[in-house]
């Protein structure tokens, strides 16, 4: 996995000072008077409290560094608060919502993407950014039109409508977007057969398919880059398959690819860099493809850090929209050894589940998540693991079906890695800022809050606000 | 272990580095020589970052205010880092290790109090205290000779020698030294049929054993006051009994009590307050315990901070040791509406179970749980329940037995909280501080350095510093 180390590379480490000790106190009078040209907004989505730290540990017992987050707290370079997810109709809050709060300015009903509960129609905030000439965009490791990004771009009643979000997309002309989603981009799969590709090319977008055209992109036009059909493939399988590496970028090669593009505006710009997967991980309780996610959005974060540093004019925001699953390592006798199993382990519970087909043996199984995961299962486990496949209609498995339940559960004796659930909970969540405007941040902030948040920082005229 | 502070130390500044203007995160010359006259330690034991939310999020739609420790990160008025908790023997550390670590400043093996993997014998932190001449003390909801109490004042290779502790306490003397744990002290329970009461007693303490005699208490001798044989009633059931509330204080009684006295010294005190029963009510998976208890530290530590703010020489540490069980308010639809169930819950799980006797059929399980906890199970989960009753040689259910996770299974479906487990979790903790020397936190610590930042903030002599 190639992870950039923003000490490693960068300020600190060149000024001698990679041995920070603690810095005493935040406070920063002058700077309430800078502006903040650049924003960038970095969301791993889902990220319970125990993510963070588990995805912590790893690296620090794996590969003898701390994560660029917590590394931000323990070297006191960013301010932090909590935040507070509800939505408009829960105290548990769904990404739509949850985006909304920061794209609109308001609280929405769970699903609704920037339409209020009476109807309201805030304009999103990359369109304002956009209105004043600054370039935007979003980067994520799911579909391009998935509730995060969507929440910062367009006005929808539901999050499902991504085949019209799409479209929104082509009349938005944003400078880059860049993540999975082609099937709503493909005539093959649109249900109307529209070859929005082509559309995009035909009014004056570069579209990006793999790795290579996006690294090829100039900005000379706006980016449409997707990489996949629906999410892209979690980090862990990722890095150890080849063609995989070879197509897909990684969360952190997009944005610093955005950045390089955007950053060309004497403007300044605006984007939101979304690690998707964590939450769908969490959603399946699938350790390996959460963590090493949860990694490859905190290599994201070092490549924003590292320009922000340099930049000076840029307000960095890191945060996630809601918890997930609420993970923790729990305690055991071998609670490090378990944790020790995720270094060596090449797979998610995703991709591996779906080697198994309907003739596999119990030990077929057994070798399988050996090879793969270093987990010994016994062939009770196993068992368990095969009975739980659902077949569809044609006699095959159905792959929006695999046993993820089951298998965490049997997983947790040999990760210590528990779950509370399989869905998001109310968690207050952390919030880091770091530049210009970061010194407003108060210790405990509500979700919405943030719109305006961003707003002032940028000293956008106050009829943008909320 | 010794800190380094660059910063403190003026090396950033000798180098006159201009870049860091890009970092504002910095100084605070003039707080620095205040120094903390005392310290106030305030531990919700075993409280998940998901403790903290529900609790929060539960006094707010119940009572329209937010808790105290919210409260103090939305106005700002205190400092927030997160703590690495691990052990020197696990990443999952025990009580006694994680206050081990604060107490003796260096990371033991769990079980242990403050003697180290190779036999070292630190100093607690409330002797070396005492020694320089403050009144000291702790206040606790479970035994007074329990793990986290015990971390700040002795020595011993297991927690478990809570007899051993008792008798410690005799000879150390403390100022204030308030709980449960009456066991270890009286003839009757303990094996060596020692009256320790009496010798406290006959040894010049002020010994209380109810709320009344312990309000009485002047400080005019060290007072040792025990008001239940283990640990203290759980909040909810002590406020809805009469008799409880009338005989045993809430913890912010015993926390005032304890600082009307303690701080008549001119030298100061320090003194560490434990809400324990957080910790008993995560391994029970037991919400209703959970929730009202950690608001009953909640309101300890709005004593601690109202005595704080007037003082202005005083410290306040407000954090947990460990995550436990990562609860969380899960997604459902009706997630609003089962939270408010909490509201009306009168009697914890424990208590509940408490009165559930061998002959009890389903219906009567039933209208128990919705006389005390608005629950409404079926005939299926209250047999279920009644089931899963374990009983002892002579017929009886062992109270140590009571199926507290198969009823908090059965209850997540009308509370919306989940569980990840029923014990301790390597989560990062919050840390939050308000007085002099909290401009010294650092936005990341791990659990042992806070040992000398106590020792430090209070200008100890050098000496005292591990």
């Amino acid at each position: 996995m190639k992870r950039r180390d923003f000490f490693k590379n960068g300020l600190l480490t060149s000024l001698g000072l990679g041995a920070l000790g603690s810095i005493p106190v935040l406070t920063s009078a002058a700077s309430s008077k800078k502006k903040a040209k650049n924003i960038i907004f970095l969301v791993s989505d889902g990220m319970s409290s125990g993510t963070l730290n588990i995805a912590d540990i790893l690296l620090r017992h794996k590969e003898g560094k701390a994560s660029n987050w917590i590394n931000l707290y323990e070297k006191n370079i960013v301010r932090r608060g909590l935040m507070d997810t509800s939505s408009a109709s829960s105290l548990v809050t769904d990404s739509a919502a949850a985006g909304s709060a920061w794209g609109g300015g308001m609280r929405v009903r769970n699903g609704a993407l920037n339409i209020g509960p009476n109807g309201e129609k805030p304009v999103p905030i990359l369109q304002k950014f956009k209105s004043a000439g600054k370039s935007v965009g979003c980067v994520t490791t799911v579909q391009i039109t998935h509730a995060t990004p969507a929440s910062f771009c367009v006005n929808n009643g539901s999050r499902n409508a991504m085949p019209v979000i799409a479209e929104d997309y082509l009349r938005l002309r944003f400078d880059v977007m860049m993540g999975g989603g082609a099937e709503f981009f493909s005539p093959e799969k649109r249900a109307d057969n529209r070859d929005l590709f082509d559309a995009f090319q035909q009014t004056g977008f570069e579209v990006a398919r793999n790795r290579a055209e996006m690294m090829k992109a100039t900005g000379d036009k706006p980016l449409l880059a997707v990489f996949s059909e629906d999410g892209l493939p979690y980090a862990v399988d990722r890095v150890n398959n080849k063609e995989m590496s070879e197509n897909i970028p990684s969360l952190a090669e997009m944005t610093s690819k955005a950045i390089e593009i955007m950053s060309k505006n004497p403007k300044g710009f605006v984007m939101q860099v979304e690690g998707g997967k964590v939450d769908w991980a969490a959603h399946g309780n699938d350790a390996a493809a959460l963590l090493y996610d949860q990694l490859d959005f905190d290599d994201a974060v070092g490549v924003a850090m590292d320009f922000a540093m340099r930049d000076k004019e840029t307000l960095v925001i890191i945060t996630t929209d809601h918890g997930n699953s609420n993970p923790g390592l729990f305690y055991s006798s071998k609670a490090n050894e378990n944790l020790e199993r995720l270094f060596e382990t090449t797979a998610s519970n995703q991709w591996v589940l779906n080697q198994i087909n309907p003739g596999f043996s119990n030990s077929q199984v057994i070798d399988l998540f050996m090879e793969y995961q270093k987990t010994p299962l016994t062939q009770d486990e196993a068992q368990i693991i095969l009975s739980a496949y659902k077949f569809n209609e044609e006699g095959l498995y159905n792959p929006q079906n695999l046993p993820f339940h089951p298998l965490a559960s049997i997983q947790s004796k040999y990760t210590s890695i528990q779950w509370a659930g399989t869905n998001h909970s109310s968690d207050f969540v952390e919030l880091a800022m770091f530049g210009p405007g970061s010194e407003n941040l108060s210790g405990f902030m509500k979700n919405y809050e943030l719109h305006n948040f961003m707003l002032t920082a940028s000293k956008m005229d106050k009829d943008f606000l909320v």
